[in-house]
């Protein structure tokens, strides 16, 4: 299963592709989408194109992005609304499944605890994916959201595959959680 | 010219197109893109679709799409941006130039001042474009958009082509006003 991770910005847009092949993963390419300073329309078109190259070029199977949190600029709030909005646009563009994930969610997936530093990020995911170099921050992010999905993924596909045995104790998965 | 005006929403996306001859504004079409309440991804996607279904179908010369507002709620913030980012990828996907204007500005194009109720902004653009019926808000505002850039493009025009005659007194235009 290849998996393409998001993690979206006005000015630069970071994507990292892996590879998962049973318990490994495997990287593909990373990179980052970068704007100029211009209008916003122009910007979105930049990135919306972007992310579609990288989607042509990379053919995931599946695609996940960070859930960006609320800054305390409400104007900045709304600019990077715009830019994730268009990188999902040229996601469902794709007609990939979109799976969205917090930040604690990745660094709890990547690092194991939810308030890592961007370093630990970095390190880890150079370990993880066995990389030559120390990725930058915004492809580290980008590959941490698509692990991230890896390992969800795999909890969400054991839990399917148990489901038929749950059914019969009255029990079934809910959004992840096993509910009775 | 034909131009397109966009009035973004979650929810409801009002889309308007006018034709403006000389001094003559008339009706063309408008309608609301509405979106079911699933996953945000899809309600995404659907606008996309939306927007770009209206502008295969009138194909439009420009397009204007309203600049939102800053919400109390910070998370209706974002959501509302990654509408508007949709909308505008489907505007810069089909390669229209894509102006913005704030209520403010279409409220004082279509009503003459920028505190105006909905109401009378459901009447004025019903005056003007000499429709038989009152339009819904959303199509109101979106047809309001519209007739704000047909106002705005023809005070460019002009200044466009006094611009020769300016340079002359070492006048030019810059972002529609005259600078010396």
């Amino acid at each position: 299963m290849r998996i393409l991770g998001i993690d979206p910005g006005l000015r630069i847009t970071g994507f990292g592709v892996i590879e998962k092949h049973g318990n490994k993963l495997s990287y593909i390419a990373s990179g980052t989408i970068k704007t100029l300073d211009t209008d916003l329309p122009a910007r979105l078109k930049t990135i919306l194109a972007g992310v579609g190259e990288v989607v042509a070029t990379y053919r995931p199977d599946c695609s996940a992005i960070e859930k960006v949190f609320v800054n305390v600029n409400p104007q900045s709030t709304l600019l990077l609304g715009q830019a994730r909005g268009a990188a999902i646009c040229a996601l469902v563009s794709a007609d990939l499944l979109v799976a969205e994930y917090t930040a604690l969610q990745v660094k709890q997936a990547v690092v194991g605890q939810g308030k890592a530093q961007k370093e630990q990020v970095q390190d880890m995911v150079q370990r993880l994916l066995m990389l030559s170099g120390k990725p930058t921050a915004d492809a580290a992010d980008a590959l941490g959201v698509a692990i991230c999905h890896a390992h969800n993924h795999e909890v969400l596909a054991i839990l399917g595959a148990l489901a038929p045995g749950l059914a019969k104790k009255g029990l079934r998965v809910r959004k992840g959680r096993l509910v009775g």
